[in-house]
């Protein structure tokens, strides 16, 4: 375990020369941007760094920063609202000759390109700990202030965990990964320690159950759990009404229990680098469509999870098995949905259970099935029949409830997948995004065989 | 209703030279086997007329005769048991000149050809109402005395009575049918006065809840439930401790109730003439085996019975979809078993549900399933895996299951049938028996359209 720790130490290491570039490049634009601003006159905002590169937590070769800017109260949230904050620092990238374009996500910000970084530039309201958000990126400075002693030492224990849960893929609290954001990655460092601590302690976590609360805002767990409907609540010590971990899924939260177990287990290096996805194959429903221009990424991945489950129920109640369905999207060229299936067809029969003898509705269903291609018949005290089937085909079943779906959905191409070699003629990043949603995690390939491995089948 | 009862009483009457052939047929053989028993010097024993023609509510065309040699208790058990009465019997055949065999149902019994009838002749010991019986057959003359007084005038409602369950497949007590025995027809007209009482009040039976008592032997209903669990009772008059109804199956009874609920509804003559099975198909396993020798006829209906069921539990266990089963045999030398179903052949995928992440369990799931074909994979909380069927073919997984049965079945073949045409490459009485069993009731034909009727799917 050692050995294997201080390996992936290696790995999600920062080199002296990346901290340097990271460095130099935060400080200039800080620099740059509080110039522009103090000639303006608007010498009561400050510029400061945030996120991952301001902890000391972030992943080698990320090339993103983070900086805010942030207005003091009496010139009013409209600052931000009308636009005029961003106008501000629109101008000031300018007359510095840094390519710029703004980003509408529940906030407006700025994102420059800057010596090959890309740097988010975010307005945002000064509040107090304890103070209601005044906008949605309010918090981040207080989370800035919050971890600075706390986490201070445990630089690298993030990043492993970190890096840990991108090879699981469950890093990111956006809609499309539903999984821990580097703020909830800081949380359980400073809750538990360490790497090993929060192993130990996911390993004992159950959905709908496990309740941090770093900041001893609640009583109990048990009055936490009634406010935060989340498989996993960690409450946000900066702000007792928000749930630092409401993005994480159950599967996210599952997968990271299991890696967890098993890495404790079975300790490798697999769980820190992002491996090949293994071959593997089953019949494949797949829907493929251009991305829908001028959609933020976060409703396109909720128009495509929303539809991946909603057919997937719709299949099954027709009688498909359906063995898992998932969703992508590059947020750029192409929206996919996946439905793995036992079969893409259904045989041409279909059983249908009809009522009891004895119940006033067995007449409509005799009538209803008195051509039936075989039956009625009655098999202990109810009647059944076997019907041709209208519908025998995955696509057309999906063609006629697509209708019902998202414009953007309608417009998809539905294509079936018998072979795996059928997934070669798929765009590329499509085509791995399949072979991804299809193969058993690399981490699995860890677990040691067991000494008596058992031949039973199952 | 009157009209076609009155069309449904011409077809179930006997002629007047059908009643004088049976009526010569009986008192002649009674005359002779007295004679020759009074010659032997057993005067005290009586040769009486029992069953459907003592009964005088035989079908027309019946070709069976109930003849009953009752025995004075002073005799003993053991003149029957030893095959002594047996062989007197016999005896008074051959001197007749009348040919006879043997038969060993419960209870030893000659059985005669005697003018183109087939005449039983059963020895019997005397007994009184209530008395327990001594031999399996002492209760008929009791049954004849009781249904002497209360029959009368009714017998063409017991005829049509019978002639509606035989066309439903549920006339009889024989294993092959598990339905309603003659005296159970009789003793239901007697308890509701009239074919249509009977009717009506199937309608409102309840499979395992319904109880008549014509003999008033039990306090309550759920007194006779305590001791007979059966789907039907009915309280044998004669003997408290018997149920007359123990051979319905649910199936038989769901099927009389729903005739009863559609004839009510829409009377109609086919359900007094046995129609020819309707064109229906399913695609269905057959096992076929010559009848095994010198086993009796229960016994054979019994093993194709167990065996059907339980190959249909196997297969649903697999992951077929069973429709129905069935089973089949002339008695001479065919027996077989059908089961229909959705289909032949499983995909060759197989989604294995796994434990919760978190449970113990999780780690053997997936040592074993390390190298499926798709996963493992976490969906909400729990590990899943698709995984190669080593058995697709229902043939294979039905010859594996074989092995494990007697002696008889072990020798089947099995065939496939994927179509209607193959079916006619059978032997005549067993494609007979599989259309029968394919194919819907003749009477629910009857049923009238909804005038209003529903174009909507299910």
């Amino acid at each position: 375990m050692e050995h294997v720790l201080a390996e992936a130490m290696r790995l999600v290491k920062p080199s002296e020369e990346e901290l340097r570039l990271i460095g130099e490049a935060s400080r200039e634009l800080i620099g740059k941007l509080n110039n522009g601003l103090r000639r303006r006159g608007f010498e009561d905002m400050e510029v400061t760094l945030q996120g991952s590169v301001a902890h000391g937590t972030w992943l080698p070769g990320s090339r993103d920063i983070d900086i805010f800017v942030i207005i003091p109260k009496n010139r009013g949230v409209e600052f931000i609202k009308s636009g005029r904050a961003l106008q501000l620092l629109a101008e000031i990238a300018t007359e510095n000759g840094i390519p710029w374009s703004t980003r509408y996500a529940q906030h407006p910000y700025l994102t420059l390109k800057y010596r090959g970084f890309q740097v988010d530039v975010v307005p945002c309201m000064k509040i107090s700990p304890g103070e209601k958000p005044l906008t949605a990126t309010d918090r981040s400075p207080l989370h800035t202030l919050y971890l600075m002693d706390k986490l201070r030492g445990k630089e690298n224990e993030v990043r492993l965990l970190k890096a840990f849960m991108r090879v699981g893929g469950i890093y990111g609290a956006e809609i499309g990964v539903g999984g821990f954001s580097g703020y909830l990655t800081e949380l359980l460092i400073v809750n538990y320690g360490s790497f090993l601590g929060v192993l130990e302690s996911a390993k004992s976590w159950r959905p709908h159950q496990t309740v941090l609360d770093p900041g001893k805002h609640y009583a109990s767990p048990s009055v936490a759990r009634k406010i935060f409907n989340s498989p996993l609540i960690v409450i946000d010590p900066v702000d007792a009404s928000r749930n630092a971990a409401a993005a994480v899924t159950e599967e996210a939260m599952s997968t990271f229990m299991a890696m967890a177990h098993l890495f404790t287990l079975s300790p490798s290096l697999e769980f820190f680098r992002e491996g090949e996805p293994s071959p593997a194959f089953s019949p494949l429903l797949l829907l493929a469509m251009p991305y829908p221009a001028n959609e933020p990424p976060d409703t396109v991945w909720g128009q495509l999870r929303r539809a991946s489950s909603s057919l997937s129920n719709v299949l099954s109640n027709m009688g498909f098995t359906v063995y898992r369905s998932g969703e992508w999207t590059d947020e750029e060229t192409i929206a996919a949905v996946f439905i793995a299936l036992e079969s893409l067809e259904l045989p041409p029969l279909n059983l249908m259970r009809g009522p009891l003898v004895y119940a006033p509705e067995s007449i409509e269903f005799l009538r209803k099935h008195v051509n039936a291609s075989m039956g009625p018949f009655i098999v202990g005290t109810r009647w059944f029949a076997v019907e041709k089937r209208r519908i025998m085909d995955v696509a057309e079943a999906v063609r006629m409830e697509l209708s019902r779906m998202p414009a953007s959905l309608r417009s998809a191409s539905i294509i079936k997948i018998r072979s795996e070699a059928e997934l070669s003629s798929l765009p590329k990043n499509l085509e791995k995004a399949i072979r991804r949603f299809l193969s058993k995690p690399p981490w699995l390939s860890t677990l040691p065989p067991k000494y008596n491995a058992s031949a039973t089948g199952e």
